[in-house]
């Protein structure tokens, strides 16, 4: 298997028959993430990006490429990582990320539940709940990437989804009708106000099994570690049934993203709900008081 | 297990819960019908309803209902079968649609493929084509059910598609990424002119299991056999990981179906087309010369 530049190939792609050798491979992963920056206007110039940085491949992979785009193009970076106080895991991807930044000399800002907002996940999962450990570890962690990266002065915050990810989502949402979180799957985010900072997701478009390789191809050290509360057999059943489906036709997950892509600005637009402060802390909500404060007051 | 009225119960619906006695549960059935009718004004007074009936047990049951729903509402029935031409399956099918019809005391019209355009299903199959027996086959079943429901003075077409036969669809063309397709799936049909007999599905919120019993309850005699040239490896993968999500989660089907519902009008006025006359044969087109006269020449 050879590339068509006459190297050895270590990528084979199935859904475009493409055989890449690392460094058309390399190159390729970020003409890609280029592409989509641009279709979307994801990043402009100036702009200053959070990037939210777990430590695993995803974020790691999202920040070298960024880094490598921020050399070209006039806009700043800092990494963001949001500590849930989860022992045993975030810890040790904490360490991850540090090394990673100080290697890349990107400046890394850290934020605990603990110390924001009195809890830690670990304390949180021992209580007695009404609601699953992933819901109050979402909420919480949306709210303080959006707070903390506003504080910083950042304009957009970058996630490094990939199209795995995505498309999981998407059908998720969609056979759980659960229509105002399938209305939120853009590549750009369409609710925006001053105090809410948009999300963008420059992998969008490549394929988890390629951010591995390109991790391994560029030696980023990453954690490959599973959160300890996680628990989502719906989304395994999801992910199991479109790796078959691509297995069958190697199309099958970029068609879905098209497919969403384009009823993306007819649904979100319906479904878009007007943005309002929340009554006790000034958050972005869409009802009187955010869900992090409805939370809280729950622990 | 006992029916809310005392009585032994033959059905549990999981997705809601509810347990049903014989006659309970084919009382529910013939309201949740005349439900979706209202909802979505399918049937109107002094319409004229050809049901296109081919023997299966959808078919038979929704003819069976539409029966005793016509006896207290003034509207009319007559049933249409499509004879593919297909030896060892369709001949058995149409015997079955003429007892029944019989029985029911409905006027039942046949129509050939070799009759009426020139080829039988069996003829087709044994040729060597670019496309799949299927393909052909739905584009000429759908062509002749217009074209002779129409010439029959039908204002409206109903058809047996069951619930778990429109989550299939909808999800199918969804993940292939086709849209135009994907925005045809709704209860009411958006497309429509003079020559275009509306397509209705009265059945479309009943799973399929429920038709079954509702078959064996009534001592409806149905068809079981399957076509010969069947072979859909794709709608059968996303059938199983549909009742797969169904088990874990007894709403994934109607909540697929809510979601598709609640999106429908969005997109499907965006990605109405005009319908046009074909230039060879008259009858309506998106292009300038039907899939039926396309096909045909090919043959």
């Amino acid at each position: 298997m050879y590339c068509k530049c006459g190297k050895k190939a270590i990528v084979f792609r199935r859904y475009s028959g493409e055989k890449l050798c690392e460094r058309c491979f390399n190159k390729s992963m970020i003409e890609r993430v280029k592409k989509v920056i641009r279709k979307y206007s994801l990043i402009e110039k100036n702009d200053r990006v959070g990037v939210a940085v777990s430590g695993g491949k995803d974020s790691l992979v999202l920040l070298n490429i960024l880094k490598k785009l921020s050399e070209k193009y006039p806009f700043d970076l800092i990494a963001v990582t949001i500590d849930e106080g989860i022992k045993g895991y975030r810890d040790k991807t904490i360490e991850i990320v540090k090394k990673n930044c100080k290697l890349l000399g990107i400046e890394s800002k850290v934020y605990s539940f603990k110390k924001e907002l009195g809890h830690s996940m670990d304390e949180i999962a021992k209580r007695d709940r009404k609601l699953s450990a992933c819901s109050y570890c979402g909420v919480f962690r949306r709210y303080l990437l959006n707070k903390k990266t506003r504080e910083l002065g950042c304009n957009k915050i970058a996630i490094g989804h990939n199209l795995d990810d995505e498309v999981q989502t998407i059908l998720m949402n969609f056979l759980r009708g659960d229509l105002s979180r399938f209305g939120r799957t853009g590549s750009y985010y369409i609710y925006s106000n001053e105090r809410f900072v948009p999300r963008i997701k420059p992998l969008r478009e490549i394929p988890e099994k390629e951010n591995v390789v390109y991790a391994l191809s560029n030696n980023i050290e990453v954690g490959f570690s599973r959160c300890l509360y996680a628990g989502e057999a719906y989304r395994n059943n999801i992910r199991e049934f479109l790796n078959k489906m691509e297995l069958e036709q190697p199309t099958t997950k970029y068609s879905l993203l098209r497919s969403y892509d384009k009823i993306y600005p007819l649904i979100a637009k319906n479904l878009a709900k007007k943005v309002k402060y929340c009554e006790k802390c000034g958050e972005p909500t869409i009802g009187d008081i955010c869900k992090t404060c409805e939370f809280l007051e729950k622990l």
